[in-house]
């Protein structure tokens, strides 16, 4: 069985041979005497052109295979370096693994990304989506070879969460009791003793306090896992579900943290740009003309680095008028966000040390008392991509900031415990990603990177 | 900074050398003029051990210095071919990068796993866990390598699932309800319309099905996510949050569908022996002493393929007493399991052809009408590790079976609709991701191989 992808690569080493190939008819035209099929094995972008004529003993049946039929061919290679495909396989046989039918949806015609959803178990068969999951797949194991690479441990955090401590989101409720007649307490609450974890249980936000423990013990860690909101957002970037990488490295500052997180960006955008050059190719054609430009200016730019304070300054000195007005204190919106990346620095930037009243218990705060070490990376096109902090290592500094917000110090006990025993500088930070995956192919909504999506209302297939 | 394993690897290079690193101390003997220190820097099983004496500035203080602190030290590396480490450090500075408590758990002395599971934010610490966690980092990256090499689409499964048509076990229910006073419906029951999903939903218990769409479009495909059971069974192998790995293969059979299993075991075995000698070469001295003997046996082992039928009249005919008989009909129990793989095979073997009241649905109905194409990988030491399955692609047999079985032909629209469209036959298994870090590490707790387990009554952390 040979692959088409091989094919392309190198179709003059298999002119005259013959081969074997199956796969699912994308188009077909048949003429009386002979047709083509442009056959996609699944495993390339790019289809197989197949020829095929009276000589074959079941011509009059292939004539009338229908789109997505699946078949395997036999045939001869014709190296045809002048033409658009640079072979073609005249087909000596054509058997019919798994026959179609007369209506199926994707033919032709354009479909709305919309109507695509809707069918989202046949999707990955054109060309849009089986570019997009290609792309997917290619950049989670860039993740993952990235962090490997540098010695990282890959940690699974857990998804059912006991605490509801980690503050990111609201959260999804899980358990195993009657829904209707849970049982009650003497009080009349619901007796989360009962259920199976003998507590509430809900899903994680992020894997980020656990992923601290680990760093505590292997220094450089990450985890690559889904994370969960229950918020009632319809728009355009979120999702219920959606998967989320949160490396956390030990003996480490802001600094180290921004060197990172650009490292693994341009890491990753370079691995897929190389292994899916015709996927690429696509999307900067067909759904964003600017796409390889932004993606080669990004990783071969140095990241700016701004401070929280600058960026309020240069936003306020632009003379722009915003919808939501900028102040300080207040936190960045995506107008301001998209407005300091793309008209002010016009490239990746970092925003650092925000003010503490916008950022979470854990982040790190700094000598002036006003504000954390945090950092956002922002980038053209999108907004904020990443978002991370240097971690509060100091026991006493992180306990005032949780009684200071109310938390319970109770549901820390082990958090705070990292501090106890060695809790050296740390740092890490959040990549959702969906926003990578719609950032790298041009695609402007998370319904269409996710190949079953979870959102408001929806948890269809 | 300099990595330790870096100078265990070419110690004698760094003779003389100055160098800088940092990590926790794991243990610290000092006498009156002179101590070391055994420092872990995270990203290595080894330790590094640095020699200070009264000429460090702080010798009085790092003299102090409790386990799991959390230091930087400057030094001179000393190359050691006849001692036990290749190097040690001497020490001409060492600074505190974070303190530690004198009642840091995890001691010299031996504490049991049951309580070190009570600490999981600070068992990574120590040897064993360490080593287990820095394997299942290992294996997870070599299970990605192992398909992506191969061409496959890793694809993300949903977590969350709209349907309960996977019928692989107890699921637990998600909402954003009130779980006191939730919507009723007319009739009385819960109105899950009102719910986040705007239906019931649960935690997948398998992206078998999901992944089964995308092996339509991309041939050769895998998932890699977390999986759920809400099954109140408190035993040493099952965990309420797992991971499993699930190919997906079309244009293939059963026999391709093993021989995918077989060389993927082989593969992620080899590269942890590979990649990680020092934590195998631990756990085959403090946890199983035929651990290594039995994976290095299995890497060049070809494995045996029995049926169903074959392998029930081997049981009976060994004249084996087993506390549940065997017949069948009946499915196999762990020891008849064990007995096949370990006394009358004496290796890893593959049973097929189960009979398809035992087996799901979807699974592929041979011609003799009593059996299905099902196939476990059986292996010495733990038994079954991997199932799977040629799936059944004709759409009027699967109807069938769907009605046979008094399941609801439309939860499975979608499913059918593969069917239809250029439904080739495929196949696919799933692996307990669990299950095989136990097999590699020779740990027999399902808990000792999770970071933060979720079991019957238990989410902490």
């Amino acid at each position: 069985m040979v692959k088409v992808k091989e094919l392309y690569r190198n179709a003059q080493d298999y002119e005259g041979q013959s081969v074997r190939l199956s796969g699912w008819i994308r188009t077909s035209r048949v003429s009386k005497s002979f047709g083509f099929i442009e056959l996609n094995d699944g495993g390339f972008f790019k289809n197989a052109q197949i020829v095929f004529d009276e000589s074959l003993e079941n011509f009059q049946e292939v004539a009338k295979y229908h789109i997505a039929t699946a078949i395997t061919v036999e045939g001869t290679v014709v190296y045809t370096p002048d033409a658009k495909q640079p072979f073609e396989i005249k087909a000596s046989e054509i058997l019919l693994e798994g026959a179609s039918s007369s209506d199926f949806p994707l033919q032709k015609k354009r479909h709305t990304f919309e109507y695509l959803r809707t069918i989202a178990h046949l999707r990955p068969r054109g060309n849009t989506y089986s570019a997009v999951f290609r792309v997917r797949s290619l950049a989670a194991f860039a993740i993952h070879k990235f962090f490997q690479e540098r010695g990282f441990v890959y940690v699974h955090t857990p998804i059912i969460t006991g605490s509801d401590a980690e503050g990111a989101g609201e959260m999804f409720h899980v358990s195993t009791l009657d829904p209707k007649n849970p049982p009650l307490t003497e009080a009349g609450d619901v007796d989360y003793t009962e259920d199976f974890f003998g507590k509430m249980a809900n899903l994680t936000v992020s894997g980020q306090l656990n992923a601290e423990a680990y760093a505590m013990a292997f220094k450089d860690v990450y985890t690559f896992g889904p994370t969960f909101r229950a918020e009632n957002s319809n728009t355009a970037r979120h999702a219920a579900e959606f998967w989320m990488i949160e490396p956390e490295i030990a003996f480490a500052d802001l600094k180290d943290n921004m060197k990172l997180a650009e490292d693994m960006l341009k890491y990753v955008i370079s691995y897929v740009m190389e292994e899916a050059p015709e996927e690429m190719a696509f999307f900067n054609q067909f759904v964003d003309k600017t796409l390889l430009e932004r993606l080669n200016f990004i990783v071969n730019s140095e990241f700016k680095r701004v401070t929280y304070t600058e960026a309020v300054e240069l936003l306020e000195k632009s003379g722009k008028k915003f919808e939501y007005p900028v102040k300080w204190g207040s936190d960045l919106q995506t107008e301001h966000e998209r407005y300091l990346t793309e008209e002010i620095f016009k490239m990746p930037i970092f925003v650092t040390d925000y003010p503490k009243e916008i950022k979470a218990f854990y982040m790190r705060q700094n000598e002036d008392g006003k504000t954390v070490a945090a950092m956002d990376c922002l980038v053209p096109g999108v907004g904020e991509i990443i978002g991370g902090s240097q971690r509060e290592e100091r026991m006493d500094v992180l306990m005032d900031r949780i009684k200071e917000l109310g938390l319970h110090e109770e549901d820390y006990w082990w958090y705070l415990e990292l501090r106890k025993y060695g809790g050296t500088k740390h740092a890490g930070y959040g990549l959702g990603f969906e926003r990578l995956i719609m950032y790298i192919t041009g695609m402007t909504n998370i319904r269409d990177v996710i190949p079953f999506p979870r959102t408001t209302g929806n948890a269809e297939f």
